[in-house]
């Protein structure tokens, strides 16, 4: 039984446990185990302090992607222009642990484009040939190759001989949406 | 001779071979090498697109990690409200790799605030007892543990034995000051 680790911001949303449970159920749809970050149920009242209790539930988590055999994450941009910090810190860990690496975001904007968007200058700098300069507000260059996000996850995606997938959802169902999700299962099913 | 990768976003200062270079020389003093992502210089035209350069960055920089033997990661927020995706990322492969992790951040805050300042909803919502809902402006939970980001950052060089560290910069330095850097340098070459 090929067992995935369900990584993504799902865990910070009202319905976290709704979600986890919808993705778990497809992937026994295609024969597959979910393992969700909210599976273990901690008690609060177990640990001396919050940063012990989120010591455990870090624990727990790379527990669960070691006994994985592939990570699924989402990395539609959560709270900013990419995506969730411990999305990728797992997505990371699953690479340097040798596991099968899949990925999806459910944005389909360029990485550039979307931190100009968000942290570009006030006023446009153009080179003396005409190209907008990619810089941020601070002068920070903004990296511009026409990726989802930053090199390294998409770089890593690909030395692995993953999959990464990107579709364009709603607004309101940005984090949420579970086609693409469904998609790279469906691609998993196929081996 | 041990070796150590430099993660952070200084890549993306307009002084980025220099920052590199003044890690570096830090690194020499007290006796280790370090290892810069801008090392390896990459010729543009050598490749057919942006992605296929950008993941022969990604390769290089694993490269990079697999050969090191301590990662320290520059943690500060970087346009946003966590560290720079793509160090989170390093981190995490260096983690499943085995290797010590050593990091800093240059802002004290804690993650919970720092996400509620620029997150937060418009108006602060009450819990029946009078506690404010650590919640974002779509209803999204903020994760509140004390920490200074995700959980599965400290977390993880918790579990691996590694050491963070915090310390406050101004503004203006943020992202170059190198004092919390030096200090893991010190602590390391403590043995």
């Amino acid at each position: 039984m090929t067992l995935i680790y369900l990584a993504g911001p799902e865990v910070f949303l009202p319905n976290a446990v709704e979600q986890g449970a919808a993705k778990k159920a497809l992937c026994e749809q295609y024969g597959f185990k979910g393992l969700y970050p909210l599976d273990a149920e901690l008690d609060p009242d177990a640990y001396d302090s919050p940063q012990a209790m989120a010591f455990a539930i870090s624990r727990g988590n790379e527990q669960l992607i070691q006994q994985a055999d592939v990570i699924i994450a989402n990395l539609t941009p959560f709270r900013g222009v990419s995506a969730d910090v411990g999305t990728v810190y797992e997505l990371g860990l699953a690479r340097g642990l040798g596991k099968t690496l899949l990925a999806y975001s459910n944005d389909v904007r360029p990485f550039a484009e979307r931190s100009y968007a968000m942290f570009g200058p006030a006023e446009a700098v153009y080179s003396a040939s005409g190209e907008l300069a990619m810089i941020d507000r601070d002068g920070n260059s903004i990296e511009d190759f026409s990726l989802s996000d930053n090199l390294m996850i998409e770089g890593g995606i690909q030395l692995a001989k993953g999959r990464f997938m990107t579709q364009e959802s709603s607004a309101a169902e940005r984090l949420t949406d579970l086609s693409g999700f469904e998609a790279l299962l469906q691609w998993l099913a196929a081996g």
